[in-house]
């Protein structure tokens, strides 16, 4: 049987991005997952692809960027960076981005306000380029060395990375006999619960909890989207692989109260734990946690829409990540363990056409998770009613 | 004192590629070189660089595609990569790249012909921005690991990293009080034996030594360069650090002779081994290895100058490299141990404009060493007379 290294290479090439012949693979990865990296790029010339073009992240640059670059370049991008990223969308290019962080508390000791102002290598064109959806795209985990021993700090090194391989196994449904045919599973599940909910045309949805309280108004025209995407051209994806999440763009205006994360979040290579986030009028304004709270503040004074949400998710407990019970201390797999929401940038596709020009708009999307089984989801109809969404983390609808 | 490493990160941004406030600086290095290359990011920054854009070669890709890319996609290379070279030109960007074998043998069980068609990283748009000197450019070693066992055999891993780099310290005149007075001084003897050169309007260079008669045709305005170079903006800089050699483009079509390689060179990750190279006419008509013919031919056929030279340069046993006789196993160091000609594009700036269009024009430029003591040097005038140009690889003139 192939390595779990060429499983996930093969998924993510055949199935997540679903590369196809004759297309432009973008592969954003980093130093430390050179061997999954390379697998992919094998998998996908062997599929037909035109050129994997591979870019290996390096945290160590951006730390001598922020303690050494001259103040007022600290948010320069050169521009081909930008244009490479709309050329593949105009190429109809297909995109793996292997998620996980690299070097754990590698920023801790910057500067935060220098730190938050660097967000290389996040590219605001992306952006553009999946709300045009002209790119097939997967976001997938790509475990490394020190991530493994930040998540089971008490194992030895080989032991933590092998348990880190097992669990994104085990997540990425790829202990199946046909990891293929579980997600297409799993994805008809997701599709359904957001087909109904979107059914509902609730005008806010309610989240009531230990320490959170708060009220996400919804547009007229948002609608609800989970198990899978595809491109203008007809090619089916997934965003994200795993994925658990259905989601919504939400009314940037009328978000209202407070919230308390219910994990950790990881941004801009911080932790930022113990976050709480009082809203007013759709706006972020007042942000406090025990670690990283001056990071996310300097990442939502970028822009207008920065401290506005972009993204509401919900997530049961019938995903394979949350039961797992760990902090990855990675986006893609804590967000995809607990419903969550993102401050900044909003998906076009979640919204009718009348909507769209309402819709936050920012150079960030920084999802932080809020759900749990102790947290209570109501949706609220026009006419006011009250209808349970997910109890225990279970859906009720 | 500084390590050895940041040392050569200074060198190399304040005096190599001289980098200017304000300017972009772009990297290009190799897995295996991360530390240099992040105290080349460092360096920069705290001179003032507006941004430093690092791109790490991994030649385990080119491996997964030699074997697996469609045939008709080899030589293929995203539109980007040209566009981005002429940006940085057009912004007067800076350039540092790191040479030396990332992981030698690699390539070496692979399709000859597939891999000769591959030549990316190379981009060929960097022909046309070193030819308008708008970028401030240097090539230098950056020692790492498997290079040094390949150069070291003998020797335990961290011994003979440890010997590759007292040896780069020492070419690089790092052990100086003060290496870029030392650098400035041996520059100057390169620029009073290059003008000597010019002023004596040879119509011809011929070698004799070992297996090697060979006599290469100069144009009425090939001018003889070394020591340093400079942008059409005026800012000094050193394309190879170090650099013994001085050099000119030759007439692409009167080159005629054997020649024997007096060193292995490295090609696309090949070693190429004793060597033998025949021309007629300018044209390489015939090569001949011990190992890595297949390559160099492939290579040589890509198009209608990679079968011409480019090049021509003369190296003194002054220098600091052919005194170690170490084989490096990577261009930059070994062509500047021995006088040397390369097969393929030629440089603009070392004719005069009026013969500009002759000169060969290819996108590859691959360098082989045919000097040594043991072969005499002689230039040809316009007359007919026989001139001592090289004896026991020591200047005559």
């Amino acid at each position: 049987m192939a390595s779990p290294v060429e499983r996930l290479a093969d998924l993510l090439v055949n199935f997540g991005a679903n590369v196809q012949k004759g297309q432009i693979l973008d592969v954003g990865s980093g130093l430390g997952k050179e061997e999954l990296t390379r697998a992919i790029a094998g998998s996908a010339y062997k599929r037909g692809a035109k050129f994997v073009d591979v870019h290996y992240w390096d945290p160590y640059l951006k730390r001598e960027r922020v303690q050494h670059a001259p103040e007022d370049v600290l948010d320069f991008v050169p521009p081909w960076y930008g244009e490479r990223t709309l050329q593949l969308g105009e190429e109809r290019g297909a995109t793996i981005s292997l998620s996980g962080p690299i070097e754990p508390h590698l920023f801790d000791d910057l500067d935060q306000e220098r730190l938050g102002r660097d967000v290389f290598p996040r590219v605001k064109e992306w952006t553009t380029v999946i709300n045009e959806r002209t790119v097939n795209w997967c976001v997938a985990p790509g475990p490394s060395d020190k991530w493994a021993q930040l998540v089971f700090p008490d194992l030895e090194p080989q032991a933590a990375l092998d348990k880190l391989w097992e669990q994104v196994v085990h997540i990425c449904r790829l202990d199946e006999d046909d990891p293929e045919a579980a997600w297409r599973e799993r994805s008809s599940v997701l599709k359904g619960v957001a087909q109904r909910l979107t059914d509902l045309r609730f005008d806010a949805i309610h989240f009531e909890g230990p320490g959170t309280n708060l009220t996400v108004g919804l547009l007229p025209t948002s609608r609800w989207i989970g198990g899978g995407d595809a491109t203008i051209d007809g090619i089916p994806h997934m965003a994200n692989l795993p994925t658990e999440e259905i989601f919504t763009s939400p009314d940037p205006e009328r978000t209202e109260g407070i919230v308390r994360a219910t994990k950790p979040l990881t941004t801009q290579g911080r932790i930022v734990d113990g976050l709480t986030v009082r809203f007013e009028a759709g706006r972020a304004v007042q942000i406090e946690a025990e670690s990283g709270a001056e990071t996310l503040r300097a990442m939502v004074a970028q822009d207008e829409g920065g401290a506005r949400l972009g993204e509401l998710a919900l997530v049961d407990r019938e995903g394979r990540i949350g039961p797992l019970d760990t902090v990855f201390y990675d986006t893609l797999l804590d967000e995809n363990a607990a419903s969550h929401v993102a401050l900044g940038s909003a998906y076009d596709a979640a919204v009718g056409d009348e909507d769209r020009e309402r819709l936050s708009r920012s150079s960030i999307h920084v999802d932080f998770m809020i759900g749990s089984s102790e947290v209570d989801v109501t949706g609220i109809t026009r006419d006011g009613d009250r209808i349970a969404v997910l109890r225990n983390a279970t859906w009720q609808i």
